[in-house]
């Protein structure tokens, strides 16, 4: 395989290029009758389109969605589910001065070395344009969690220098800012800094916090398939992320065992609870019950309007490159969903697994 | 599957708990041809089996291990590669004192919600134990690795605030200190810091640094398996991990676009470079030829003597727990090799995949 | 999964329903620099499509073939191939003649016990149109294997009682007579057999024989990936049939091993060569040089016009049924292709796998 | 994967050479909560060990089976389960005779193909001997299969061309005559045969019919996945399967559609039957709840002690080899109990993969 399939219960195979005439995602394992409609899963692809904010590249996209497969009257049949995205507004542009070289920060290197040649209008399948299929999928499998009762919530945590403060947490902040911050004050303050890179043509890069409610423990299996380490491939697999941590994280190294470790209670009701949660609720890549926490490290845009060094592919000499076309000065605030997405994708994939972990289990379903 | 089993093409099964008979592992993948010994995968072994410093448990296993098939006349014939090796110092304790409890910090709580029940014998399969299995198979892989001319080095980078110097930087010093710290001076500072701690009864943790020279350019797939993805599922499914990032990981996040892209050169002899390494050496999911560069943050070890608050399952009371036994006051120095071995694996798989990419080199390949 | 992605790598992810708006297939897993146009995939396809003899079914569709994805400047680039055929033909009739009863022979009543209800309407994605998706990616696949010098070559072997006779084999026949016979007298036979049967509303089944020459030794994987192995899971895949056979297959039960073993020999030039192949190509799960032979035998079409008896799902009660609209009094002929789409498939995906078997092999593709 | 894998959801991963020290098998995701002991898995390792008849090999191995992890105070954990075989009697000969040539009907010359070299001591990994670590996985699987009261068995159907008699028919006698055939009659005949043949230095082949009852209807998945697809793998998988049928298998290919197609009917109680079962229990890959029926063509053992033609490798010409050693006259009542094993490990698979088609069935077990 070439990497377009993720998942093994719950497994989408997605496909499509920025400049094709479509993108799309095939969802292979999604159980029968769950009702689904395109509205399901416009309103989380909305989220994601372009030219909604000052803040993201102005190519405007309907991004509107079509299923094709796998739903009969209104209800998930079992198979297949095909969805497609068609590209309405992909500007034929003249391509000559980026054909040969290589965008710093970038695939476009790596892509040539890889395959021989590239798709060199925009990106091609390494563009961010492809998480939309993700999306689409992602919409599907929170439906799937909400029936259990699972929330995932991501949001923009930092931009640049600029941290939420939880004092000032509102959740429905994500919503309504452009930078799908949880926190007004916070948000101001990462506009202006934004709007100053804008104007000399730079980016910025961010962190984005995601936390799982209403996650039942038990959840993930022992030694290569822990949650934490299949999530760590989920959300590593979205472009720009560079680092990843959950819980006390990078603190946890300078922690001591008693500082780090998380007292277990049972409160008044015999329920049992975690007193802190720097494991950020998973144990030995086993979810132990409490919200499961994590933070990733967004780079900064690769595409700025600032002259870059680079190289040309076919003389094998130094050139300076400026990237023309439509860019987001930070892809943070769309990239929110897209963690939201691969998320519930992830978790939706090892909740079926934790089924088959228990005779029990296996009994009662099948009985 | 529960698990147990990762790659895909080198597709290791470990199996064994750490108060079992035995524990292993079956390579299934391994090319034919290549000369392999017992003594190969011994001298990785030695590197992480305990007893060996002040700094880890004194519990003394030899971890000696025997191949038992996949091996003819000196060398790997293609199939399946079992290693065994036997745990000969399995105390027989008396398990009453936990047998009804939960260690905080360890797998304990999660694995009973996840089974049903759980072997309390000191862990069973979420003990640290497990990753004997992992380095014997690592050995193995960085065999295959040096016939393609790649290296693979790790070292301890931090324990709990004390960070190696790059001016100090001695690769000797990795294979001759007792926390496997390239900075003499570092290493005796965190010596210092640990023997403190292990007096309290206290655990540190620390971040260990991973580096790969040699790395080709090409390797990774696109979209969902990444190469920065397939080496974050292998590094957070070592136990104590929660942190991981690549090339200038989360300082990216604070930084613009124009500081963070790696300018492309060419030298005199026509030799591609990037000038700085902020990518960590992939781009896109996809190795650019740079040395690849990641720092795992590693917990401290969660077995500490200081009395813990915990619950009693049976009773559902809440409880005071004393770990008694046998601990490292802290296991980043163990690690290091695990996350060798784990990065070796990872890249075989994926270097195997690469040639898949091209049909081209299919056809060198095949004719 | 739902069981609608097949192989490894060259993986083909297969969706749609028979009166959905479309279907589709998506390959992850086709190397890069192969040239490609939709007409090298719409012959195979013209091959399989309704409505062209007096043997298919009259139902018409042009099963035009569109690439959305995977193709620039007419080479593949190593990325998901997302190819769609639209449903142009789906008349919209009234369905609650089957609605809720179960054509006997059909998969209607395990769909339903399966998924709790059903696409009534044909069959959904149970329905034969399913394997044009497969014929489409098989397209694909014989154009990799035509790199590599290698032909499948399919064709009906009898239909009912009528069998092909060895002396009358003529490839051309295959093209050319509406039954894909390479035995003109022994089609015209089956034709009036055909006409027989077509009058009384029956149908008839067949067995079909395919051939690949070419095949390199070496091919396939011990144990449980051997070659036949993988290609009896890819030929049961396909709906209707119900027997296969390697070589001298289901008669080497009652034969001696003296008689059955193929003595291996060399020419003059040195080339080994089976004096016989009993083996049908493959000893030990590994192709051995000689052609692969097989022969699968296909069930009689269950959609007939005659009367059968069947249950009514939601009043618990027997019924007699009549199957309307339009079948095919016998699919062999049709799943001609569907059988060497399948083979090419299961091909490409194991002879890729065959690099990795040897240490010299990686190393020559990687050097 | 070098193919010593099967299975998705319950995992197998056998290795070991028939002259090694050793041969295994490690159960990936065996659920926990099966009592499970060595005797479990002995009673089946007998019914397939040598030396017991006069019909198998003189090899007399006593297949003494140990497990090494994965059950903890006789219950399984959940985690993998490790089995070993030691190989006791691995007599030490002289193997210059067929060092350099290779055995007709065997994988002696296919393996050197592939690898470049192979274990020339009886087989190495392509020895039948290898199927004992299936067998020993396959007790596990039909302790499962109990539990949702699945029972599987095999015979055999026919030696050369004496076949059992339905009149006949006497389960009892499958484990009281040395050929396994539950028919007194046709058990002495072929008896009479085989010794004729061995008398000889001949060998016969036979098929193995396989019934598996109280499978609920369901289970398989539509498209590649499906039940009989599957289980054609696993059949296939044996080494010296050629052919393979389900119901009325090749039968089916000469009937008409109002022969073969079942009719469905309601009894009293208003169950759903089949009048008949050409289908053999599965249309459309899903089982439909009547028994599954389906025979293997084996062809005869290809170790014979009269004079075969063959080459010599070294120097590519043609010799005269006889094959020393011990050898069954016959493979047919030895594979009996590994067609069971294979079908039970299939069925495990798919069973819990079937939980995972519907909402409702994901729901019951997960609260």
């Amino acid at each position: 395989m070439s990497g377009s399939i993720f998942g093994k219960n719950f497994a989408i195979s997605t496909w499509g290029e920025s400049h094709g005439p479509a993108l799309g995602v095939v969802i292979d394992g999604c159980p029968a009758g769950i009702p689904l409609s395109e509205e399901d899963i416009q309103k989380d692809l909305d989220r994601r389109k372009p030219g909604r904010t000052a803040y993201t590249t102005p190519r405007t996209e309907d991004d509107k969605v079509e299923i094709l497969s796998g739903v009969f009257e209104g209800k998930t049949t079992g198979t297949p589910i095909s969805m497609i995205i068609f590209n309405r507004n992909q500007r034929s542009r003249d391509y000559s001065d980026i054909k040969d070289t290589y965008r710093p920060g970038h695939a476009d290197y790596a892509y040539d070395q890889k395959y021989g040649f590239r798709d060199y209008r925009g990106g091609g399948r390494s563009s961010g344009r492809e998480t939309a299929a993700r999306v689409a999928a992602g919409a599907i499998a929170k439906k799937i969690l909400c029936y259990l009762g699972i929330q995932v919530l991501a949001y923009t945590f930092s931009i640049g220098d600029i941290q939420i403060q939880p004092s000032n947490f509102d959740v429905d902040e994500i919503y309504k800012n452009p930078l799908a911050m949880p926190d007004k004050e916070a948000a101001l303050k990462a506009q202006r800094y934004l709007d100053e890179l804008k104007e000399k043509g730079d980016s910025a890069g961010g962190v984005i916090e995601c936390v799982v409610n209403g996650m039942p423990p038990g959840v993930g299996e022992p030694v290569f398939e822990k949650l934490d380490a299949a999530l760590a491939k989920a959300i590593f697999s979205i472009g720009a992320v560079k680092g990843l941590e959950f819980g006390s994280g990078f603190e946890a190294a300078k922690m001591t065992g008693s500082m780090n470790n998380d007292p277990l209670r049972v409160d008044n009701q015999g329920r049992v609870f975690k007193q802190s949660n720097n494991a950020g609720g998973i144990t030995g890549g086993i979810s132990d019950g409490s919200p499961i926490v994590f933070r990733a490290a967004v780079k900064p845009t690769s595409s700025i309007s600032i002259p870059q060094q680079s190289i040309d592919r076919t003389q094998g000499k130094n050139v300076e490159i400026v990237v023309k076309g439509r860019h987001d000065p930070i892809i943070v605030p769309r990239a929110v969903i897209v963690v939201e997405a691969m998320t519930a994708i992830t978790l939706v994939d090892y909740l079926f697994q934790r089924i088959l972990s228990q005779m029990d289990l296996i009994q009662k379903a099948l009985q």
